[in-house]
């Protein structure tokens, strides 16, 4: 498969691993190294640990179709995953998980499950991967350490052709961006850490002064990744009173498009 | 609020009605007049009826990002919608259906509800409304009659610039569409019916020659839409191993985006 797995110790693994402690239930902690911007553990982060759990009771090894609802913000700590087989068959298995938090549904997710290696069907594209330099020309966005807090700067590098326009304080008004990214700790991508990659990444929306919380997000895994960087693609096209779509694509280094997430996010009301 | 509500007698309303068998239970009937091409029930009009059910059980009225993974055919009869209340904020609930046909699951539903006329916030659009001719001077692709069998293209019309590749035996090649969209009975569009709508025009894979089996569907419902003709955007830009996602946007006769969603689907493997 020529990726590291949850046996390598890296971070991401260790930190979403999971313990069975009954019959669809796993113990997971949350730690406090993927907290995103605002604080808190990053979504992505703890949609994580609830496909780590469903990895567990689901007879295929891929997520193919993610579907997760953020209830409450998480926090670090001791959390309880449930889950529930809704269907196993031949070609997809779907399952249910349920992160649990001081007695607290944090998160829902629904999410369907498959061998990508057994995918056989036609193939056309009608989208061209992200234009970029390649990676060791771009600019290292978190060359001089990552955003105080925002722990999840210290575990995923992330390059451009140029500063963010946010990075500098001058929003450029178009909330879009092209970029590469990876785990910082040389663990490549495989489709369950693709589903986190997904809300890896600063919200777009800066770009355009605003701050953004995630409602709901859905992610299509669509081939397992080849080892090293991935090609970054983002986009919101429509802000309508507070709520916005965010569109992400991520392509491998071969040229192939591996993940396509499309997320519902509310620009947060601040305090009168 | 200038839409024609579930009172209103309309086919689409009657034939997701549902009714309160229990606690969280509620019975329903899959009617034949929205079978879908390839035959068997339009899978947005399932998910319709289990919006019904959600909209019985949580505390706002509109379906705001829904989530839906359909893991078996339904078929025209009776069928059972339980129902789980997740959670219930101040200004989003999310709930849970299950729709049961002869003792299985066929669908399954997580879905945030709010009140969309209470959404306060900034609004920034970078893309623009479907380019179409008025729909009077379009032409209307169901005039001739619908597509027999397909019982959905009696209860919904369409009109476009010109009569799609597909349907003339000619494929374009581009698997994207624009066309005005509305229900032949005059119902007007609510956030409900727009999560029916997005579903319910043919695969656009059609114009590469496919066709196409939904495995999960989320709709993001971005405002009522005023009374009228809808005008739709569907794209797929990626066919891989036989997976692709279908994007699909509506538009109302005001300019503004009222629905927004993704799904993906499988090209349908023939039999040898």
């Amino acid at each position: 498969m020529g990726h590291a797995g949850p046996a390598s110790g890296h971070t991401f693994d260790v930190d979403t691993s999971v313990r069975a402690v009954g019959e669809n239930r796993f113990a997971a902690d949350v730690t406090d190294r993927w907290n995103a911007l605002g604080g808190g553990p990053n979504g992505g982060y703890s949609l994580g640990i609830c496909l780590r759990a469903l990895g567990q009771v689901l007879p295929f090894p891929d997520p193919l179709a993610v579907s997760a609802h953020f209830l409450r913000p998480g926090v670090p700590g001791s959390a309880e995953v449930r889950t529930e087989t809704i269907r196993a068959g031949r070609r997809l298995a779907t399952g249910q998980a349920s992160l649990i938090q001081a007695g607290k549904e944090v998160l829902r997710v629904v999410a369907d499950f498959t061998d990508l290696t057994t995918a056989a069907g036609p193939t056309a594209v009608f989208a061209a991967a992200p234009d970029l330099p390649p990676p060791d020309e771009a600019v290292d966005l978190t060359a001089g350490g990552g955003i105080p807090g925002v722990t999840i700067t210290d575990r995923v590098e992330y390059r451009a052709a140029q500063t963010p326009g946010w990075v500098l304080g001058k929003p450029s008004g178009l909330p879009q961006a092209e970029f590469w990214m990876r785990f910082a700790d040389g663990r490549n991508a495989d489709p369950l850490s693709l589903c986190f990659l997904v809300d890896a990444a600063a919200p777009v929306v800066l770009e355009i002064g605003q701050r953004s919380m995630t409602i709901a997000l859905s992610v299509h895994v669509r081939a397992r990744p080849v080892p090293g960087w991935l090609a970054c693609r983002v986009a919101t096209r429509y802000l309508i009173d507070g709520y916005h779509e965010e569109d992400f694509e991520i392509w491998d280094t071969t040229g192939k498009l591996v993940a396509q997430s499309r997320q519902l996010a509310l620009i947060p009301t601040r305090a009168p």
